[in-house]
């Protein structure tokens, strides 16, 4: 059983690798640092969209669609902007390819563009240069707009789903007309990251804001959604942005206020990617497979049958068939797998491999005594269950199984988070235990860098939720009024 | 009234050009050919996606994401195919961007790429390099899957959805054992796509495949659905291709057969794209701006109150109120503009001209009367309802409009289809009532070519549905089998 995946314990990067793509959710593809999402990979990534799009919708976003290519002075509008993205980027030349004498496809050198476009790697700039044409008056704002798209960051080293060349992702921006205005949209945003990430992913996140050094370029906040995988390592699952009047500046975007002034308008951009895919499998996978909480699971339960001869089967499928229904009805998604390609047993392992977090064998035995053997994926545990019982503990086990994920994670999570009070106790949990580290710091730069220089340990965010606590830094000494979350981090 | 728009009598091109803008459904933006879809326009794409998406999995398919970017050697590897896209193609050549001495941005040239990369015109390439990988045996066939995605192709004349130099789209790409399959399939495609435009869309279409120069480049045969605008001009709304074995012997992917035999598998591509947002805009709309058929339509119903001073809008509102919510449950979408920042006046003209289907305006009067007054979009009537029969004259009107709008196209194609026995008579017709012509052709590229020179119409299809009739060719006077489908395009 198990289709060989490496152990978690043994090499955890090997595992999650083999993982995505034995799970069939993504495969390196023949360009460089880019990834091919699979069809199985695909259809968790659209249940996170349709929720979290419901989400947006919710709190009065709409969504809209701005151009892949932005012409490459769009970027030096904002001086910290361009400082942290325009060196990673895919730049559009030329537009057309020719034959050269010999047959061969090449660049055609008279196609060349007067400017360069860049491949958006995030669309701040193209956004807010439409914002200018769209916001004339107070009567325009908020404008509360989100995008779904791919972008292209380029990549040196490059994981399956944590840091791809090209990813999807979601990217709102907003514009508000005060300041106050804008804080609460972005604090608000954070708090649907959050609570997509507990209530769907069943990973618990601690919110924050990041350091200056940390935070988005052009950005006056940054608030961040911060996840601890099983490895102990810390992930950035989602970050929100209070962007100030840097952007309106920039692109001279101004309203005019109920009374007749001109002034900036106040923004805010928020996003979540394919990389929370990459936070969902190492959470809760374990050396079988992937686990999946039952809200993001394409297949919610899969019936296999164990027969011999195609009468057993025609008689299980009989009475397979209004359970599925009654399933069905109650919204539960039910996969049949009669295929006879393949044995009950290569069928268990594949599910177990693919998550599906409730599996039902039957056979003649319990045709004759009217049950059904169910498993569950998270626990690998069994009961033999009365089939006409069948439909309401399915219903219960589901509910359960999301709980108990969040749960476990939870449990995880507060048993590495460590507080540290000098320098070599911090070294000592980083090295021995991982995790969160718990730690004063005396906000300054320099200390945070010569820490991560150290360490590899970073300031994944400093916790909305942490109480002020006077201590010392733990590597300078100096005075700090509170802790900090640092950690290794994805 | 109709917030000056040009009409289309006067000057179609310039009508719909103002219509896309002012009914805020998209806007040419900063980077050339390239357009923003607005927000309404966008909510109106995500109806036409939600739809389309719940039929291709109906039938089967499953999503998945392929790269944005493709190496330029995988474009070389199908010949035909090379020919039809490399040659408008934006192509990556670089993968940073630096500041110079002067602090001015500037592509760096030592980060070239060896190989370039296109940003992909189509995926075919791209998916056949990957399907190599996916395809072993017989068991993996059929593999059926579609990718929502947005591609990018160099137009010089570009026009807001008609012709972008990017666009949204849907690519399905399917392997399969046996040719007849790939053909079935290229045909159920061509189907699901004629089945969308008429059941949701109201658009009627002529199912037909295409001539051998109008194919798509690496297809054995395009089937098309070909739709007919106001003006009397063509819109090619949707193909599905039989790509023979072309790219399975481009990117050699073979299978193992039951019986242990190496075959090259059989495949299909299809796609529609944002392009049918200019087909659904000019099939329907009139002179005050977009009609809208209620199934695409994000708002179904709006409803406008007619008040002086707070105390009538309370009382109008709580009328509203149970009416607003019985809708709803019925799945109706329904907006209540109750802003004071605008009259019901402009109120009115802002919903005709964004083809609202059903308008409610509802002032102290007809709170005494227990009445409303509905207006419907399309045929721009009005009536008195009582308020207690609102709710399923809506239901009723709102399915009618559905009907009527498909009907009035079927019309008013019925008299654009002319049959034309002469080369003059051809030419009369294009000239001066336009549409569809029917005419007789004798199957040579020389021919089609030389009529598309002469008269600028093209062979739209060979339909499916026409009679085999003896004749001779309206150009050339050599033998006929069939008359073919000609038309001035967009």
């Amino acid at each position: 059983m198990g289709k060989n995946l490496t152990k978690r314990t043994e090499d955890y990067s090997k595992w999650y690798n083999e993982l995505v793509v034995k799970a069939d959710l993504a495969e390196n593809s023949g360009v460089r640092g880019m990834m091919v999402i699979k069809p199985y990979g695909f259809a968790i990534w659209e249940k996170m969209q349709a929720e979290l799009d419901r989400m947006f919708k919710e709190t009065g976003h709409e969504n809209a669609y701005f151009p892949l290519l932005i012409p490459k002075s769009y970027f030096s509008k904002e001086a910290s902007h361009v400082d942290g993205f325009a060196k990673e980027c895919a730049v559009v030349t030329h537009y057309r390819l020719k034959n050269d004498e010999n047959g061969k496809i090449v660049v055609d050198e008279k196609a060349k563009l007067e400017e360069e476009l860049i491949v958006r790697p995030t669309s701040e700039t193209i956004i807010w240069d439409t914002y200018k044409r769209w916001i004339q008056s107070y009567r325009d704002l908020p404008l509360l707009i989100n995008q779904w798209a791919n972008v292209v960051r380029w990549e040196m080293r490059t994981r399956l789903f944590l840091r791809t060349s090209e990813f999807l992702w979601q990217e709102g921006h907003t514009a508000h007309a005060t300041k106050s205005e804008a804080i609460t949209e972005a604090e608000q945003m954070q708090r649907v990251y959050a609570d997509f990430a507990e209530n769907f992913m069943a990973m618990p996140v601690i919110k924050g804001t990041k350091t200056d050094s940390e935070r988005f370029a052009g950005a006056l906040e940054t608030y961040t959604i911060e996840a601890l995988m099983q490895d102990g390592k810390a992930l950035q699952a989602g970050t929100s942005h209070f962007l100030g009047q840097n952007f309106a500046k920039a692109f001279d975007v101004k309203f005019a206020t109920k009374e007749g002034k001109k002034e900036y308008v106040w923004a805010t951009s928020w996003g979540v990617s394919t990389r929370l895919m990459g936070a969902l499998i190492m959470t809760h996978s374990d050396d079988f497979g992937l686990v999946l909480p039952p809200k993001l699971a394409p297949i919610q339960v899969v019936i296999v049958p164990i027969y011999k001869g195609e009468e057993q089967l025609n008689t299980i499928s009989e009475k397979v068939q209004p359970i599925i229904e009654s399933l069905r009805k109650k919204g539960i998604t039910v996969k049949f797998d009669n295929r006879d390609t393949h044995k009950p047993g290569w069928k268990f392992a594949e599910y177990e491999l693919k998550g599906v977090p409730l599996r039902i064998a039957i056979g003649p035995r319990d045709i004759e005594n009217g049950t059904i053997e169910l498993a569950r994926r998270d626990t690998l545990t069994k009961e033999i269950v009365k089939q006409k019982e069948l439909v309401s503990v399915i219903d219960k086990l589901l509910v359960e199984i999301q709980e108990s994920l969040l749960h476990k994670a939870m449990e995880f999570r507060k048993k590495h988070i460590t507080k540290a009070d000098t320098f070599d106790e911090f070294k000592e949990i980083l090295e021995n235990k991982g995790g969160f580290v718990l730690a004063h710091w005396d906000g300054s730069d320099e200390t945070e860098n010569k820490i991560k220089e150290l360490t590899k340990a970073t300031i994944r965010c400093i916790p909305l939720k942490e109480d002020s606590e006077e201590g010392s830094c733990i590597f300078s000494g100096k005075p700090s009024k509170r802790r900090v979350l640092f950690a290794k981090a994805y």
